[in-house]
């Protein structure tokens, strides 16, 4: 296990062909997809939904609708497909009671809050539901791309792909749950020669 | 400069008041802001941009515009404003000429890509721009939270806010910024009890 900060978030690279012989347990794979989803989310309703693809039938599916990323299809020892759920509010009730029995929140408080976030969610437009669920589970993805190397893996965040077919192929309802990227996860099988960044001070500015 | 990758990601806690005496230097701002911009973007286009409000003038101009986030404004060391370049691509030439420069592309590559994504990035629909800069700087977004916490500092990623006022009130062209998340930034005044999260079994399907 790598837990080297600078290593793992400095030297990370996009890897397009994998080691086809890693291959990650769904016990391991649980263990990074705790570990990444300790990112913040919005009012902590947490709208990430993973699918990992790692089986032969499912890479099968999968594969037209990646368009040019059908070698990390075919290479990695798993696609991550993740997914923002349009209706992560149905799952307010529990994370909210779910604190107050660990001891961190008063009823009391979850209640206010509830009372709060709970209609602003089941009322939101669907524009604005999109862009919580797609940033909130974006901030998870790049955790989960640093977690993976710390567990000594390497990944490709992909987002050419199917978006409007993607969900229903792997059999949710597309209305609730819009794709958000898939990381395809293995060992690299090659150098990368990295890639460039503009100056920091080129994005900035002091106000 | 802590590098313990596991106690700078899964010790972040969301802060809400900051030390008031904490400041943070341009230098040191810059330099967290090239690290967090090590995070991958869809064909490195970087769409990312960040105002750091820092003097009392910005937080002034910020402070109506944070809702019930006054605390975070007022104490904290600076509200890093991130927005999403919806014409990222005008720099799309300057990157990848600056990957040719360095020896990691061939010119020839860059011609390729260029000629496949330029045509792509100018032509895509708004709903689309707006998904892929929220994607892409929610990942910076995401490494800038864990590059603070390798700096000592504490962040706390904030969704509520004017979001239609925001960009004009910086002095950005509100059509073509549009705003991901402020993150404040300071050092915690007090000892946050956490949060709960959903066992990863309940968001996770393998296929």
């Amino acid at each position: 296990m790598n837990n080297n900060f600078e290593d793992i978030a400095f030297n990370r690279r996009s890897i397009k062909v994998f080691d086809e012989n890693v291959k990650i347990s769904h016990e391991e794979m649980l263990e990074m997809i705790t570990k990444a989803t300790k990112a913040p989310s919005s009012v902590n309703m947490q709208p990430w939904r993973f699918v990992v693809v790692d089986s032969e039938k499912g890479k099968d599916t999968l594969r037209p609708l990646v368009r040019f990323n059908t070698r990390q299809n075919d290479t990695s020892a798993a696609m991550v497909v993740i997914f923002g759920d349009m209706q992560c509010y149905e799952k307010g009730e529990q994370i909210y009671s779910q604190a107050v029995q660990e001891g961190i929140m008063p009823e009391s408080v979850k209640t206010e809050l509830l009372g709060l976030f709970m209609p602003f969610y089941k009322n939101a437009p669907k524009q604005k539901m999109n862009d919580i669920v797609k940033i909130d589970s974006s901030l998870a993805a790049m955790q989960f791309m640093l977690v993976a190397r710390s567990h000594g893996y390497d990944t490709n965040p992909i987002g050419g792909f199917e978006e409007d077919k993607i969900a229903a192929a792997l059999g949710l309802d597309a209305e609730r749950y819009v794709p958000i990227m898939i990381v395809a996860i293995g060992k690299a099988n090659y150098e990368s020669h990295g890639s460039v960044r503009l100056d920091a001070k080129e994005v900035t500015q002091f106000i």
